[in-house]
């Protein structure tokens, strides 16, 4: 702590993301990347993109990507709002619609970077507990409210809620802006994109990060009625007017556009899950269903805090939550085929040797 | 305007960047780019962090780029701060050190989104104004504050302040932070970077956008006492934990490294700069002695706005601010020497037809 720092500074508690080891070489299912690499043509895009012309700033309204992303949810560009990764789309949204009072509302067990906006931008919120499975309690989301945030896929619990859900929960909280946030979807459920045109009070914010294997690139976006994305860009325009270099715009433009291999990487993602879940359960693990690149698992024999040390010494990192309800669960990103044999194999070892 | 606005989002006034038109070719000296190519260095290092790897997020400690910066001013990593582009830096500089109540102090005739930041986070200012040859009068910054920026060289002037001066401030706010804007300092001038290890209230910010060449890279960065670094590190792992992506993180750690490329070129603007100013002159312009890559320009015989426009139909873009005590004068970057004879050229022809 030191004097010179504001008041703000002194009271957050900064989020704290999984690690990024620089040491030795593990197998890596902790941050929910894609194990396969980007599209060969958004990699030729950006090697494309480096040339004499970094020396010049890149579009501040970032067009071309705009009307991309635009083009996929058959929207346009005036609906689309991008930003340095979800995370800058979240914190932009933060500031443009919520509001000090009347609180907003999410889930108790969600990502962990929703608490962390309420904090630096003094929004109030209230947290609506998740039932025994980890499921939604819809109606408790339809009361007065200074706005909500869904994370749809959740995270790291991979439960997905349908787009009726979605619906009544607009309606219910038309003063209010509801954010959903979908940065799993393209791994399960069906994308609340179609309903932007119905609801102006409706902000989806996605990333490239994790089904367009795009994580070290940081390109997130927002979807919604173009009054909600001007705020956004009243905010993003009082604090950086490029957040975005011209490789990351390159390069997310091509990935979108090569949609067939965006889909192939997709489904073998959602096919390796799957069998991932089918062999954990043969084992006795809890796993809940995943509509997301990560499942979300217990065991009886042993506690998910000293299951993530014996797999973390054995090469393998997966991400653990210290917090209420969840203090028992890992959440293991999706791997290729090869490193979940492995990881497989890790936890088998693991608890056969408990048994 | 829209009912889902917050507040904040209703009553900013967001900053706007100087244009960047995509509908023809001009010869854009408007918003200080560098006219030479990055080091052909940073380029290699560029293309070489694309590939499979870009589907990981990169290093939100930013680790060897925060070396690399030290190591250029012989100080340590943790003195070393890195951001998306020097404005991201001075938002959340903003957040870290002021707060809201004691007003913080900066020029009237200064970089324009320091207003906009205060307005952003509800920071008072009052702005110390600058004498009639755009001199700062430093014993006016020798008050209770809280908290200090100074673009140094100023911006759009170009005038430069000495460290003699920075000290003085320094030593007389040494409950403040003092926020030191170095965005130009390499094309004339010496930096602060010296005095870090003596003023724990010192912050200087620069950016990698103009003297190396990187505007469309997005890369800033603070240097300062360790617990400020914290500060800035705390407000940025509570909005966005990677702000700078694999590739910018690469192409800036080798610009860096270039010493000898980054030498070179900024003397050539140097060079280049004078022999405008001299040209200038010699047509009766008002040129102030710039420290940068740019310079502030006036005459008698036609307004600022006019000249701006004229100089726009001949395909010439330089930057004009509409505001009090300035609205008479053009801020010009410094291009190769073809587009700046091109540029003489053109208001050589514009004053005589005014003669």
């Amino acid at each position: 702590m030191s004097k010179y720092w504001s008041n703000l500074v002194k009271n957050i508690v900064p989020y704290v993301p999984g690690e990024q080891p620089q040491d030795k070489q593990y197998i890596k299912i902790n941050t929910n990347e894609n194990p396969y690499p980007p599209s060969p043509k958004a990699i030729e895009a950006m090697k494309a993109a480096i040339g004499e012309n970094i020396r010049l700033y890149p579009d501040p309204e970032c067009k071309r990507l705009r009307d991309a992303i635009a083009h996929c949810f058959n929207l346009s560009r005036e609906h689309v709002f991008v930003g340095n990764g979800s995370d800058e789309v979240l914190a932009f949204a933060f500031m443009a619609f919520f509001n000090p009072g009347l609180p907003i509302l999410f889930a108790d067990i969600t990502y962990s970077f929703y608490p962390v906006y309420s904090s630096l931008f003094n929004i109030e919120y209230k947290l609506i507990e998740l039932d025994d499975n980890f499921d939604l309690p819809v109606d408790r989301l339809l009361s007065g409210n200074g706005g909500i945030i869904i994370a749809n896929p959740n995270a790291p619990t991979g439960k997905y809620i349908g787009l009726d859900c979605i619906e009544k929960i607009l309606i219910s909280s038309n003063n209010s802006v509801v954010v959903v946030d979908e940065a799993y979807i393209d791994f399960g459920g069906e994308s609340a994109a179609g309903l932007v045109n119905k609801y102006t009070n409706l902000l989806i914010i996605r990333t490239m990060s994790k089904s367009h294997s795009l994580a070290g690139l940081r390109v997130g976006y927002a979807l919604g009625h173009e009054d909600l994305i001007q705020g956004l860009d009243r905010i993003k325009n009082s604090i950086n007017s490029y957040t975005l270099d011209r490789v990351a715009l390159a390069g997310a433009e091509e990935a979108l556009r090569d949609a067939e291999y965006f889909d192939t990487t997709r489904r073998k993602i959602i096919a390796t899950r799957d069998r991932v879940t089918e062999k954990l359960r043969d084992m006795g693990f809890k796993v809940i269903d995943s509509q997301t690149n990560f499942v979300f698992t217990s065991h009886d024999k042993i506690s998910g805090g000293e299951l993530f040390k014996q797999l973390k010494d054995m090469g393998i990192l997966v991400r653990y939550f210290n917090k209420p309800r969840i203090d028992n669960y890992l959440r293991v990103s999706i791997g290729t085929d090869y490193e979940m044999d492995c990881f497989l194999d890790a936890v088998g070892k693991i608890i056969e040797s408990k048994v």
